[in-house]
């Protein structure tokens, strides 16, 4: 009996055009920063669960799918129905991010790798978020990150690295929106915000976009980060930061009280070795996960009211699971947000051509042309001839096939074959 | 605290070399499946747990992992306690292998395919098998399968295009047995095995590799398929059938009374259309799955007592999806068997070059020869100067580096650089 038949819930399946639309991009993402010394690995979907809810996930923990422990037996169903702890009868969990994993990745093989590690990872993470346009359970991460060295030419080098990938993919226009960590510790230092609550406040700073300077001024009000009574001069601050420039220590202006002067004096000589970069300084950037120590960067398009990846440094996580201090940076391409956008040019990929033929032309002479033709460079799909052919050659052409040749009983070679072009 | 750190059991992470060795396989694979016509899809890796358990994946489906339903409540744990029923708590699995998934997208998507639909999938699949040498719970198949076309214009562009893969990969003098599931059924029926024994039978005659004609024999008496007194004459037939040769229908050989003549008919005509390929007929080949119909092949080289691949006709499967009949062929390449098998040539990949820079270069000026060399087609890894150079050099000569310069304060531009051969 036929039954409705959908992926599950959240997730998709793609379809030969997008699915070459996606190897295409993510091959051309790979080949750049191949070339930038970077290395590819690769770690199972899957981690420990004890390690993927080791706090280093932040929000993304609560969405991770949990595996099952296999040959569970009725006592473990009863352990867990009489502690109420689902999460007990799982030993495994996809992955969320590609950072944990990398962390897990260092640790068990650090050995074997060189002192300063510059890797690239390409592949899918799962969260259980409720579907909704644009979000999904499943999506492609593609991340760089250095390991092992904490001066700033790991900044420099991711930076490099991305804005040739968004070059080659020819997205044009991108900026590097850039702050540190460090400032906006001395922004909320500055508002008298107590640094045990600096993270909550981060989080709603993290909203400006959304909500607005007043929308963030009245949620640190609720949440009890600053005083009813400051509202009014939050939102002016707030003002301050989102209008700042590179201007803010050139010796002309005075810094204002809020600023880092090294973390900024660190982000302007990143501008400095980067001149053709467009390189933007926003105190307000946050970036949402709690492991960031330094730099935070994110690319902004001025057609798109999102951020097209972003990344930063994580001087303190790689240690978590090595027990020793290591520092590391990362920058990561939103590929789901970016695939979309691109053109596939005629020109990256081989001629394709449909062989059209009769019921009863023998199978080893279209084996035969077939062969020809695939050695001679181009791609062969074979295609019985129907009665409507228009139909057929209109679906070819909308499949990406460039022309057709028929075939009947009397062809011998591919010489005797004429193409016709089906794009034109 | 530092902890020992692995992935999770029976998983395995790569590192750069090894991922570069898969990907670079990989790639070739794609392109010639794509030359010969067929089309790259992908669907999530997870699928509802009904479908992954409705009698398709035959042994494979026990070892499905299990995903957990989110928000579970203690209702739900005490329902799963009190039934005993693990599974009850999970609604989605990790896919065991690619052929139902495929069933599924075929049933999602038939409207927007064409009527001949030429598919390849390139992806990992989980098994919770007892982690052994060679045997993973996380590998990777490489399947192309056709639907819709029942002629055997199916199995001759799958073998076809399966050699052509092969001989790309380097791999000389494989084989390709080849046998029908009508053949092994009439082989059956004139032992007398009732037709409710035969798929338990065909799971034993499986096994003649391993166990032997007096092994299969014994075990066929031992299970009820034939009775004691019969072994010798089961031992004889096992025998034969091992021994047969494409001989058996010439007009000179009498066909033996197990043989189903229309089947090795057309078998006769697969071989006939593919003239210069090695296809051997063996009336003792099974396969596994149960849902093959007709054809069956597998892919044998002298030098491995395993099979590098195999597939078949599957006619009844995609139609439990979707409430109709729709033929189907796949061809599936054992990718973990054959990457070890591998070497990557030089030629396929760019030049690699090192900079070893001293500490007091400005990063502005590293970054722009590393732009400069990548400009001109180089991979470039950056590489502080240390107090041993030598050790350097091993260690980037073994990640696979061509050559090296060192970058001092006074170097300016690329054309200042003395690079040395690393591989010599």
């Amino acid at each position: 009996m036929a039954q409705t038949v959908t992926p599950p819930r959240g997730m998709r399946d793609f379809l030969p055009a997008e699915k070459a639309r996606r190897e295409h991009a993510l091959g051309v993402i790979r080949g750049v920063y191949a070339s930038h010394g970077f290395d590819e690995i690769e770690t199972p979907v899957v981690e420990d669960s004890s390690r993927l809810h080791a706090g280093l996930g932040g929000d993304n923990e609560k969405l991770a799918f949990a595996v099952m422990k296999r040959g569970l037996t009725p006592a473990d169903l009863e352990a867990a129905a009489a502690s109420g702890d689902a999460l007990a009868l799982a030993d495994l969990g996809l992955r969320y991010d590609l950072t944990v994993p990398l962390a897990r990745f260092y640790a068990t093989h650090r050995a074997a790798l060189p002192p300063v590690f510059r890797s690239i990872q390409i592949a899918p993470v799962w969260r259980a978020e409720r579907p909704q346009k644009g979000r999904y359970r499943q999506f492609v991460q593609c991340d760089i990150d250095i390991i092992g060295d904490g001066s700033n030419l790991a900044e420099l080098e991711l930076l490099t690295a991305t804005l040739a990938t968004l070059d080659a993919l020819g997205l044009a226009g991108c900026t590097i929106r850039i702050n540190d960590r460090r400032i906006l510790q001395g922004v909320l230092a500055s508002w008298g915000v107590d640094p045990s609550l600096r993270d909550r406040a981060l989080i709603t700073i993290d909203k400006l976009d959304k909500i607005g300077v007043s929308g963030v001024a009245a949620e640190l009000v609720e949440i009890g980060v600053v005083d009813a009574a400051r509202a009014t001069e939050i939102e002016t601050a707030l003002e301050g930061l989102a209008s700042a420039h590179w201007n803010l220590h050139d010796g002309v202006v005075k810094p204002p009280a809020w600023l880092d002067l090294d973390a900024y004096a660190d982000l302007l000589a990143l501008r400095a070795a980067l001149p053709d970069a467009a390189i933007e300084f926003d105190p307000t950037l946050v970036r949402g996960m709690g492991y960031y120590t330094g730099t935070i960067f994110e690319i902004a398009h001025p057609d798109f009211g999102y951020s097209l990846g972003g990344g930063g440094r994580y001087d303190g996580m790689i240690g978590r699971f090595l027990g020793q201090q290591v520092p590391a940076c990362g920058f990561s391409i939103g590929f789901e947000r970016i695939v979309d956008l691109l053109e596939i040019r005629d020109a990256d990929r081989p001629r394709a051509v449909v062989l059209v033929h009769d019921a009863d032309v023998p199978a080893g002479t279209l084996l035969a042309l077939k062969r020809e033709l695939v050695a001679s460079g181009s791609r062969v799909r074979l295609e019985r001839r129907v009665k409507n052919l228009k139909n057929l050659l209109d679906r070819v052409t909308a499949d990406g096939f460039d022309a057709f040749a028929q075939v009947t009983a009397e062809t011998t070679d591919a010489s005797g074959l004429t193409f016709r072009d089906l794009q034109a």
